[in-house]
Parts: structure tokens; C-alpha cells; sequence
């Protein structure tokens, strides 16, 4: 299931280059010992877990289908429009978040609000729908982050 | 965009009364002066609210491209087969029920485990796909409920 | 750490007996060959968890706070009576279904409704404030019958 | 009930006014003809709400007796350090934010990262305990600057 996740994350221009960049620029402050194999091992990590692969398939099922004109209206032009108070596509963004509790979400906030790196990118692709991508990138950036946060603290994650 | 939103529930087989009827069965013990004109307004009064129009259509067309085998797979499959283990159909059923506060959660799950009345008719409809619908209605009354506590308790909502 | 929240949960009335005994009532029904040493695996495991450990303490002692009268007004009333609008235990609670997915929702809306088991005993405890109490059994109860769910399926967890 | 909510944060040197410029500040860039009326009738409506008012009763008591240090241990030390890792401080916060729908959600990861304002200066007050209190800021500045994103686009809120 993992592969077929990462294939059609590839295929709408997610890779896990793009968002271990993400989680090390956000982390690296706070673990001066960080590198990007251990931001890599996280967001492996975040992969791994079913809802998240749930969350992802059905976030980028609907921006293909977006995108593709396939979806019923009004629902189509709202998504097409990253239409700023649809709030689905965050909805399914802080499930991926939580999947290492609740401290990712501040990560969250501040990643989806500044589009740094990749997230921007997919912001502002012309021609593409990515209103969930954005978002998707973003949580999976976040809950990597909080398990690295987890795992130098010591103990059990989350 | 209500008219939209009820119009495409009606073409879903979900209906205002529907609703109403597991709203009522479910508040009348704790109220027992409720009445059916009480439990229709608070049902209007959750369907007018953005994030749940917002959560029903993105929702329902998932149903409905699964129906007819537009979904990408995997994510046709697991939709299509109403996998227990999925959980968006929930993640999106929350975001309606948070509307009027967490006391909602506990009415959508029983409501969710109980399949009581229209949920019950839904989650064994054949040839048709309800995987979101069936959490939407409960999402619906539980939110509506949510919302008679609240108001007859006196005070502000939520 | 996870000897003192065993303890302090002990201390207020709380076993993991308690808890496994409703997560086997729970998961049962749909895995025949489950047995309470699993349960028992599973609820140990959700008890490993730190942020499940930072929500457990925190309710245990506002419990506790309520009863010894040291809280301040009008936050000792509502907790002391275990004011049905509250809604704060059900969101340390939702904390704890979290962890293993959305999919512990319907079992923690469930069991919240129909008090089985330990919980119905927690809520009726005459004397003692239990506000948080329930709820958290009910939480981690859900949140070890979710993890038992995915792993029975097979792949990662959540 | 919201005089009382009031008095206690302002003892806690918590604001309106504080909270009003944070959301001035937010949601100026989008909307250029917002003034601080409208900023304050915003925040005086999210404080109407029952469960805010009960998540903010909660964490300022909470705070309080860790600065009494009648909390048990160990969450008492826990919640004094404002442990990083904790996590519950945000939990509170998300059930103030969800009243507007889940739009709120950025703005709060944005706040509670970049500590603006009035909640930068609970983050850092010495000798007093501010670890749910300047989470609650940056919550109720996010569903008021949530339902302002709602309300200037027409339609009902949320």
C-alpha cells in the first residue's frame, strides 16, 4: 500500500526530498544534532501509519478529480478555487497531524499559513489543483516533526 | 447553496425528516417537552452552516464517484467496500459534529455503532455506495442534539 | 512515568483489568479468536504513550482538585456536578481515542452513552468526583480496540 | 457567566483589548477596511460560547494551582515548565478554535509558533505559570478572526 501511496504522491510533484527539507528547517533550531536521515526515518515513519495513507489517497483523489472536471458542482468550483473557508482540506490535514498528538498542529498552523518550500510550490502550480496537497505536505511535515520531538525527548512517542 | 446542499441529499436518500426522527428519539428522554418542530429547526439551523454544507457535498461526492467507478484505486476499493478501518468517513463526520461543541461525540457514536433508523437504512443499501452518507446523517443529529442541549439548558450555544 | 499514572489511576479507582474486561466485550464480536491477554497487550500499549499519560494525569487531577474543593468558582460546581454541557472531558478524551485514528470515535461515543462495565461504576461513585474518570476509561478502552482493529488487519497501526 | 470568565482573565492578565489587536493585526492584510469594532464584537462573540467559556475556566484553573503548587505531581511540574511535549494546553485550545469551523486552525499554529503580542508577553511573564493562557490567547484571536473570514464573506458563519 506504502508504494501506491508514494507513487501518486509523486505524480502530483510530492516527493520525501521535498518535505524531509520541511521538517529539518523546522526542527533544526530546536536539535542542533539533527540531520536529514533522521527527518527522513520520520516522515518514513508518518507513511507507514494506515489513516494516514487514507488521508492522503482521498486528499489527492479529490484534487485529480478536480482537476479533471469530474466532481458535481458546487463542490467542483470550490475545490478548483482553493476556495479559502472550504476547511475540508484542513480537516483532513490535522488527522494526519494528530496521528503524533496534538503538538503538531502548531507546526501545521505556522507551515500552511508561511507555504514554505514545497507547500508554496504546489500553492501557486498553474493548471494544477492542489488544494489538498498543499495541506497534505504540510501535516506530513508536522507529524514527522512531532516524532522527532517525541523520540529526542526519550520514551514512548506521542 | 442550502437548496443545493438538501437537493443533493434528498438525491442520496437523505432526508430533513429522516433526521429529525433520530434526532427526536435521541434528545426526547432527556427532554421530555421536545417536540419534532424543535428538533427540525436545530437540524435547519446545523444545515445552515458553512463547514457542514462544506463537509455533506465533499462527502457525498465521494459516495457518488465511487458509485460510479471514477475514483482512482485504491481509494475506489476501500470507499466502495466501506472498510471499517478507512476513517475518513469519520474524520469528516467530526468536523460536523464539533460545530456545537464535543458534547455532539458521544451521541455520533452511538448513533454510528447503533445505525439507528435512516443510518441503519443507508449502511445496508445495496448497489449504492453510502460510505460517507450513513456518517453524514449521524454527524447531522448528533450535532442537532448538541445544539437542543445547549439551547434548552438556556445561555448561548456551545 | 507510566508507574506513576498506573498508580494514581489505581488510586482513584481505575485498573487495567477494569478496561480490559470492556475492550474484550467490545472487540470480541468481531474477532472470536481474541482473548484478554491481547486486550491487555493493547491497553498497555496506548498507556505507553506520552501525550495518553499528560491527558490522564491532567484529568485525575482535576478530579481529584474538584473533590478536595480547591479549584475556584464556578469551574469546581460544574466539575463537581458533572455538568451534562461541560464538554472538556470529552475533549481530553478525544485526545486519547486519537492516538490509534479516527476510528475510536464510534467506540468511545458508545461506551460514554451506554456506561458499561468500570465506567458506569465511575459515574455512579457516590462521594468521589469522577468527571474525568469515565470518560478516560472510555477513552483508552477505544483507543486499544482501535489499535487491536488495525493490527488484527494486518500492516501498520492507525 | 462570561462577567465572571472575564474577571478571571483579566486577573490573569488577559484582555480583550490584547486579543483584539492580535486579531486586527491577522486579519487586516485581507480584509483592508476591518477596524478594531469589528474585531471586538468578533471576540465577544466567540466568549458568548459555553464551551469556550468552559475550556477557558479549565486551563486558567489549571494554571492557577500549578502556580499554588496544589496540583500532584507529576503534573504539577509538567505544567509549571510549560514542558514543550505536554500537549494538553493545545487540546484545550483546538475545542476554542473548532467553534468557527476549522479555518482557525492555521491562524492558531501561526500565533502559538510566533508568540505575537499579548501572547508572547504571557509566554514570557516571570514567576507566574502561563502555560494554558497564552495558548487560550492565541485561540480566541483565531475563531474571532475565523468568524471575521466567515461573516465579511456573507452567509452564514462556520
Amino acid at each position: 500500500m506504502k508504494e501506491i501511496v508514494l507513487r501518486q504522491m509523486k505524480e502530483r510533484g510530492i516527493t520525501i526530498e521535498g518535505i524531509v527539507e520541511i521538517v529539518f528547517d523546522l526542527q533544526k533550531p530546536y536539535h542542533p544534532s539533527l540531520n536529514k536521515e533522521n527527518c527522513r526515518e520520520a516522515v518514513n515513519a508518518v507513511l507507514d501509519k494506515r489513516e494516514v495513507q487514507h488521508a492522503i489517497l482521498t486528499g489527492l483523489a479529490l484534487d485529480i478529480m478536480a482537476e479533471k472536471d469530474l466532481l458535481p458542482q458546487p463542490i467542483l468550483q470550490i475545490i478548483k478555487e482553493d476556495e479559502s473557508l472550504y476547511g475540508i482540506d484542513e480537516i483532513l490535514a490535522i488527522a494526519i497531524t494528530n496521528i503524533y498528538g496534538t503538538i503538531g498542529i502548531t507546526s501545521f498552523g505556522y507551515l500552511d499559513k508561511m507555504k514554505i518550500g514545497l507547500i508554496g510550490k504546489l500553492d501557486s502550480r498553474k493548471g494544477s489543483v492542489n488544494t489538498f496537497a498543499d495541506d497534505i505536505v504540510a501535516a506530513i511535515a508536522s507529524a514527522a516533526a512531532a516524532k522527532i520531538a517525541h523520540s529526542l525527548k526519550g520514551g514512548s512517542e506521542s
